[in-house]
């Protein structure tokens, strides 16, 4: 069974099962956002934790190397997503990229924010005129720097 | 003289001038990124704080109301960006979309984060493996309501 | 059994039983267009709707927990729909889009038409010469705000 | 001078002037977003109106014959919109699509609203939880029908 | 069964029962190219004569609510056809599209030629140089006009 | 100058000295669509002809030797056009395209019509509920063949 | 069973016995490129022969009447294709094309290669420097010409 | 002046000279395709032939190193070609590149024919149906080869 | 079964034994990455390494023939690859492809690097501040020759 | 005057003044490549390099803050490059992308070879079949790691 199938029956045996991803998460002692993504294919979900998870939710075993293998990245199904509370995360980076883009050269100099090297957290804050969603994206500055092995 | 023509020119006076984005937001007394945002053609810029603007970078002050005016929005020159800085924001989409899109819909139910109500923050922070950029996407939740105007 | 199979079946099994959405938006007691729209795989269905349609339509109750959670939205097969029904509205956008936004923006300001906080209308309206198709769009306005969370 | 040229005239010479929509709609005696549409280059524009037009944004007359003539229609940059108020109406089609087709074919049969025997208005409507962008969308049925020419 | 599968099944069981469009035409009393324009899966099939056509073509008879409903139309397995017969209508579109306009325009004004209400015709017409495909598209020819239900 | 400006060069000037299509074909004595196609850049302009229309235009006689020259074809400034009048014949091909295919096999065998040896016609048809446009494509029919030249 | 599936199963059916594109031409006495093309699905092939090649390649007698019929040609499962050995052709016509299309008009006037009345050979020719392959196009030439049909 | 420039007037000082290929591949007695496509900006022309080709051209002798350089190679301004002339190539690769591609596996095994070491001809042969273009396409070819190189 | 899923069969089987690549590549004696690239369905695998193969992996050996076929290469399943591990060499190509291919021309004239007599290492270099990722791509020069086969 | 115009104005001043990438690497002091990239509108020109680099192409001074500041990376004109030297490498990504991911993977584990802390090296290897290019890629390997700054 392929990686994308093994996410489709995730997928559906989450909802079948009525477990959240929080109790998923919580399963394997990682964190929310990170569980999610490694769930839907994004990361390679160590054996232990795949085997824990792959009982949870009624896989059979034979998933568990599968999970555990690097998976070719990539979650859009559209190179522009199509699904609102996607997209509003692509427009962000329609209207602000080149603005993030010169806030982090002003700041740092030349140079990228890693999204390896990386985490995430989404999380509600309060606030009176309604809750608001704060997405917080956290990466090491890695500075352009003209590097080469030792021969 | 038109809105892209503006930004182009805008682009260029401020590297002349050797003028900050911190210096430009601080005179207009704005947030940086929105200024940034702002002067970068993805944002209406008030006509008082666009002349102080432009003034500052030398522009002829025909610019005004072309600055005060809403602009068709959207920066990317491609679909899928090619700069690195800001293609990382991209992969953070493809790799992270699908686990934020789930963690927004088990916290706050269906919906999505705004990105009109909407704020942004780019800051550095300490680490000792080396300083991290974390940038906050903070926008009110939209519950998907089916409403109707009054007739 | 994914969503775009469950979507599926409820096309064909519509058919097949011969009834109308406006029989299926009135067993659940729902508008017209929010119906069809949710059973064609864009909205979540609260189980208690989808039990019901589950049991009209002959599917398996398995489909009621995947019909409630939060789908990925998206119902275009092509960037640019094919089918004219659906085109004319594309066309719309292409003919008039430019003329909503600046008459939007004229009206209240900068900011969009929520498509979120949002409900739609199609209606029969009699014309002499020949009845009128009336779509009414009806979301409610957010200006752009730079508002934040309270940390 | 090309129509693309004179459009872009026009929008720079409005915003100059201080001219609103409406002031150049009164002017001509024609509907608001018939109005704004035709300046933004999508239908042509009576050499009377167009004469009053060029003179209140004193352009040259030579643009009167160019401004008459019919366009070549289409005014988004890009096939998918990236400008965030023109978007909404993009998500729209995503998302309510295929409600908008099924309601039609349902009420009317086989058949489409036209988007050239069609008018579009854009108001403003008041709701205690804020006021609403209403717009409407109205075109004339057309079934499909195979008719021929008489020889 | 979707319709798309139905499609399938169709050219495959004309081919395997060795029937022509015509007859199949025939036997519904349709125009040709109407006809295979509907089992090519473009225009629903009234029930009376889909019983007809799924009974010759040995279709099982659950298939007719599916041809009788309103399809998703278009046909076009890519936005540029690849295969050479369709291909050559597209090159005209390319050559010719513009000079079609044009001569719309100036016959009839500013409008369109439906393609809703709307016939074609392929024939055979005989030429010393080798006989020739003619090809005749009839639609009615829709002003543009700016019309509004009653309220 | 390149063909491209001359053609922008030809549109205008027509506007400006408020010729019609049919007086510049009849100056030239060729068929109504061929010379629009011909004067928006899609066929070479015999010297002859070339010079008549320059002078009729008002255009330098240095475009003459340009316009005899055979054009890099190709008139749609996308692959899918946004026109609604060019639009139609697109849709055209979608809805119908298979069934012109599957009609000129029945008819003629494995070919094409050509798009080389071809003509066009556009025509006012009456009809009682409205005129018609009705427009000829008519090419000869080109049956594949596996011939070789003679070495 | 669809063409395409035909297809699939002939290029699994040919190297699970061993058998080469020219032995199968041969069977059916037609030339090699011809043959490997029909056999790829680019040409119907007529029954007698599609029987022969049926058999040989162990396919069931009812894919005959599918083979035999026109297929949808056009055989890149990508715009610009990927294949090493397909992409060298497309490289030609980047860096070629243009200079063919001048050649053609310098030596014939306005007007294409045919590629229906056409035929195609691949051969082997020595090389001191390396045997080479000669790909030789072999197609009428059609001038551009303005025929009807009669009436 | 870049090349893409030259190459514009290039091709509009040619015309207005009235030189033909011919004339200007003999002037520096190179092969006709060969000079036409390093005309046309796809092959560097040395400084001896540049130069002659300037002055008979009537370019700025400035011209000749620029004409020198290695260019950016790819000539179609779509990555399907609209043209007629050209798409006809683009359409055998549709067609017969899977026939090609075959063919040349059959008879040299895995490799490809070089675009590189390469030469191309276009001919007219005499048929007594009609004379015919006869492309030759003549490249090395190049075998797979796993080869490093010494370190 | 098609190559492609030979592929995907390769790709489980493979995790499901826990064999590494290496041990795969050694039990053929082949290069590393030659090897991963053949079993990703980028080479023909002659017989006898493919039988060997196939035994470790337990396939059927009715795959042997399939993989030593030439097959249709391309293993990117988008344009621009959405893997992070992939798209860093797409991003390499987009910052340094023109200063790549202008250090080739400087030093070896026009032409390019071979992608088919080619080898490929990807090696781990120790430093000290991280071990690096060293790939050194390695083919022939292939200088622009404009040669041609004896007749 | 943009970055994009000033290197356009470098890549005709370097040839008009006969200058090698090599005298201008020399120049600066800085790797060939490094220096080519940057010249090419990659990587921002500290201004004491830029001066040198000005003064010696003959550029107006006023480009060396523009040539300082960090650019909007991405050089290739298509997605899909269409030049042969540059293709090859795309091509190399098509063939062995996924073998290099694998290599990648199975030598440091799930992670990406670093484009940013990242040197590149063309060279010239004697081989008795023909030189060679050898283009190494050298990057910092980065693990994927869930890092999150101090708050």
């Amino acid at each position: 069974m392929t990686r994308e199938r093994i996410t489709a029956e995730i997928v559906n045996a989450r909802l079948a099962k009525g477990l959240s991803w929080r109790q998923l998460a919580d399963a394997v002692d990682r964190p929310l956002t990170w569980t999610i993504a490694a769930l839907l294919g994004q990361h390679p979900i160590p054996a232990e934790q795949g085997a824990v998870l792959a009982e949870l939710l009624g896989l059979d075993e034979s998933v568990v190397p599968v999970l555990a293998a690097v998976p070719v990245r990539g979650g859009l199904p559209t190179a522009v997503p199509t699904d609102p509370t996607v997209y509003r995360f692509y427009e962000v980076l329609q209207v602000y990229g080149g603005a993030i883009k010169e806030a982090i050269h002003e700041e740092f100099g030349d140079g990228i924010m890693s999204a390896i090297n990386f985490s995430l957290d989404v999380a509600r804050k309060p606030h009176p005129d309604g809750d608001r969603v704060v997405v917080t994206l956290d990466g090491k500055f890695l500075p352009y720097a003209w590097t080469s092995a030792d021969d």
